[in-house]
């Protein structure tokens, strides 16, 4: 098979360090994975219900990016694991050089799991590569089930679909047939999980497909030709 | 007393229309306000509640903004008023062009009550005057207490902070106070209603402050002076 030269790519600034981040992370066998939601869908909340589920010195760390405080941030660090904010002042999303910013005092070699929570905002994030092996959207079931369709970049580029808040389905007017349906119009492939971190229902699967990536990320790793 | 020079003020490009916008509405005595939330917090509701409750041949028009789908423009107009979509394909807010082009097949001289519904963010449409008397910024309490803290920007700009779904409160660990207590930290003489467009409750008493904004806008127009 020949060559074909492909046409050079103008990277912008953020898709250039994101690739840099990306390699990174690949070199030392960590999956980073981004999630992205409107605020107050509950990426915290699921982010510090699967912080408890994994044992002491599991070696994960959480990057929590908000407009303003670092509430997100003490309310990880309980858990005991490395947990830093990244405090945007204004910004409307999170950008590759702010991780890229933010992981300078941590050691790659320590970790192989980052989670990084984005800012609330289901628009602008979307278009911010970070270095992710995966982007996650959560959305949670108070919304609305037409938010695929409203806003299918996030959806689109989102490698799962947490629907979070299961608990309230008897109080609000969410048809989550409908929702999983708009979901796979804009995204046939999508993976979609449902989960309660109020009752803990559903975190069993999202922990799996946790674990089933983490692996991959692993197997990569042991399987890259040493030079 | 002397008149001050003051530094003229290079206004962007949106401003500038957006002050022609108010000058127009002003002139017409039309109130227009501008709804922002996080999507899925309530607008489109609180607006089909909102038009039911008029009388036919209110002087009243919406216009509803989503970067993709025309389905809250085809929820409102059941009610029977003028209402039109912009799409903004992309755009994760509405700006002041976007407002002009949207009116030019509507005459002000028929309204007297204009509502803008912004993209569901919280973060980018704070900083987009289109012309508005008002800013209101909804929350959904099946959001979170902290938001206001978290994207102070919206919460500093609203006249009124709409606290929606009061129906969910005993099913979510939202604080009703502290969702007060910290948007007045941000914006201390910020009005606050709560109301569930589900139930109706404080529905009402939202209706008496659209007409008490709706009656000054009136009272400005009787009192400007003809030239």
């Amino acid at each position: 098979m020949n060559r074909v030269p492909l046409e050079k790519k103008v990277l912008s600034e953020n898709d250039r360090i994101a690739g840099e981040l990306r390699e990174r992370f690949r070199e030392h066998g960590v999956l980073c994975l981004n999630l992205i939601s409107s605020p107050g869908a509950g990426k915290t909340l699921l982010l510090e219900r699967t912080l408890e589920s994994f044992a002491p010195g599991t070696r994960v760390a959480v990057l929590t990016g908000d407009i303003q405080t670092d509430n997100d941030a003490r309310r990880l660090a309980r858990s005991g694991f490395p947990v830093r904010q990244i405090t945007t002042g204004g910004a409307c999303h999170l950008d590759a050089r702010m991780i890229e910013r933010a992981l300078t005092e941590w050691r790659l070699e320590d970790l192989d799991l980052l989670l990084i929570e984005n800012v609330g905002n289901l628009v602008c994030p979307a278009s911010y590569d970070l270095g992710e092996a995966a982007k996650i959207v959560v959305l949670s079931v108070a919304e609305g089930e037409d938010k695929p369709l409203k806003y299918p970049s996030i959806f689109f580029k989102s490698a799962l679909l947490v629907l979070n808040k299961i608990d309230l389905l008897p109080y609000v007017p969410f048809r989550i047939e409908e929702a999983r349906e708009n979901a796979r119009r804009v995204h046939p492939e999508m993976e979609i999980i449902e989960v309660s971190c109020t009752t803990g229902e559903g975190l069993d699967v999202w922990r799996q497909w946790l674990e089933a990536r983490r692996e991959a990320a692993r197997s990569e790793l042991r399987e890259a030709p040493v030079c």
